[in-house]
């Protein structure tokens, strides 16, 4: 990794290194096309499917590399983190894989099927309020108490490198990608997809998709510095994190623009993948197809690779049947 | 095809037929499998997923292989069927793609979502009430108004030979199978399965699952003579219809058992693939593993293919929201 007066920025091998590390612990992720959404589209779209990923997230990648990159003695106090979700069940996953504890703050309205998660792969949560500064106070009060390593749902280069291994998969199964789109919250699966593309393919534009109701990225983006919203509200419950430094330096200098879409649009992007793929996927990775009907003209006549972030939904409450 | 005093029973080379004739119109669907349901069941499961077919069920198969078969002449004249769905839709489907005329005959309270299809397609629907009676007196109606060609569900040579295209392709994805198991309505699925299995390894189980509370092919299996029931109700709205002579004549030779499981059993199967698998699928997809669960003894440390049939489900009214 290389050294920054202030933090450590990931690199090319970093991401080598961390597909070998993860791999008896993950899937290679199957990428399906739909041709009802290429005609709908006018582009032809990869959707690299990491809800079918072990713990239905990519964030699985990002939490098997720093935890099998530990070695024994720091392993063995455990690790812990808080996360909105999909991060806090990949590290119970993979602490679960190494034998070690793990211990995860979680909003207390995080969604239930993703708390069982938690718990079922071994974790043990402490609940807080559903803002970043409650969050990052219990945080603090956690790992205090227990001494565990603490990995970042983002922004840590470890969790980042591991995140890059989604983009490298995704080069060798599609041939000549134009675009990729994926949500950002926090930023780490932009961060990594931007690792591996800038070094590997640069001509690949980067899109980061957000909801307009936590558009925090796209603010930040537009100002050119770090803009961070308390506890927005959106039904893209995986992307309500602020960007950090080290996401930021990836977001800031690689990603080609970051668009945005409404809770319906995301919504309605979301029932129409379900309705036409036959996949359960989660409302945060809706966002980028939500963006791409916004935006026909970005994308028409493009080979674009859409990143699948993740599957955890609560089955009994799905968006379309509220209200 | 083999000549019978009454029927025409399709042969092995009806399958290779149908294979050439219906790949440029249908997809090779992939097999998935999860580690959680082969721990819990002590099995190792592969899913074929006809839900990511065309059309969203195996069903494309056999109406793309009697479609295709039509002589330009008979084709001019259309084709017609009545069908709880997914035949109804893969028929206009397989019409469409020909350009010719599809008339169907469907219950008035078939899934919106199969309505929707249907007309998606360009076929065209006339409703009958949910019973066989009324389906097959309103079909006969709309058939000599027409004078199109008759594509039965199930009961048909052609199709049986479309479906027996399914078992083929899992038997190259998946060495060794023990076994393999598919929902029984009609029986045009495990008819294929049978034509082809039954030639090509005789030595695989093949078991047909059904609802308790539309067993009649099970009550028909132990008879020896086919039962039907008129209007069964289950949450497997594509299973109710009863077996016909050409289906009878291969459940009853190749068969190795009927199992049958209750309503919730089948939800909760249907919601456990769903939760674990990430895959949408219908209710009538679910009753294989459902009775897998409920028949560990038989299936444990086998090898088992579990076809999953369609993945045609109402979004906005999911049978475990009921109620």
């Amino acid at each position: 990794m290389m050294k920054d007066s202030s933090m450590i920025v990931p690199t090319l091998e970093d991401m080598y290194g961390a597909r070998e590390r993860i791999a008896p612990h993950v899937h290679v992720t199957p990428v399906l096309t739909s041709s009802y959404l290429d005609d709908l589209t006018g582009a032809q779209l990869f959707f690299k499917c990491e809800n079918f990923q072990k713990a239905a997230a990519f964030k699985v990648r990002g939490a098997c590399n720093a935890v099998f990159g530990l070695s024994d003695d720091d392993a063995a106090k455990g690790v812990a983190t808080h996360s909105s979700g999909n991060h806090a069940l990949s590290l119970s996953y993979a602490a679960g894989r190494r034998g070690i504890p793990c211990h995860v703050v979680m909003p207390r309205t995080a969604p239930q099927a993703k708390k069982d998660a938690v718990i079922g792969y071994g974790g043990s949560i402490t609940e807080c309020e559903p803002s970043t500064s409650s969050r990052e106070a219990t945080f603090e009060k956690v790992q205090a108490e227990t001494g565990a390593d603490f990995v970042h749902p983002y922004n840590d280069p470890r969790v980042i490198a591991g995140q890059a291994t989604c983009s490298a998969e995704l080069m060798e199964q599609v041939d000549r990608l134009d675009a990729v789109i994926a949500p950002i919250g926090g930023g780490g699966m932009i961060s990594g997809t931007c690792l591996t593309l800038s070094n590997l393919a640069p001509d690949v534009q980067i899109y980061a998709a957000e909801p307009e109701q936590a558009d925090d990225a796209a603010r930040s983006f537009r100002a050119g510095h770090i803009i961070a919203d308390d506890a927005p509200q959106t039904v893209a419950d995986g992307l309500k994190v602020p960007l950090k430094d080290l996401t930021w330096h990836f977001v800031s200098n690689h990603v080609t623009d970051i668009l945005t879409a409404s809770e319906q649009e995301i919504i309605d992007a979301m029932r129409l993948i379900w309705l036409r793929m036959k996949i359960v996927m989660e409302p945060s990775s809706a966002v980028p197809l939500a963006c791409i009907l916004k935006n026909p003209d970005l994308f028409r006549d493009k080979r674009v690779g859409v990143i699948v972030t993740g599957g955890n939904v609560d089955l009994g409450k799905l968006p379309w049947m509220e209200g």
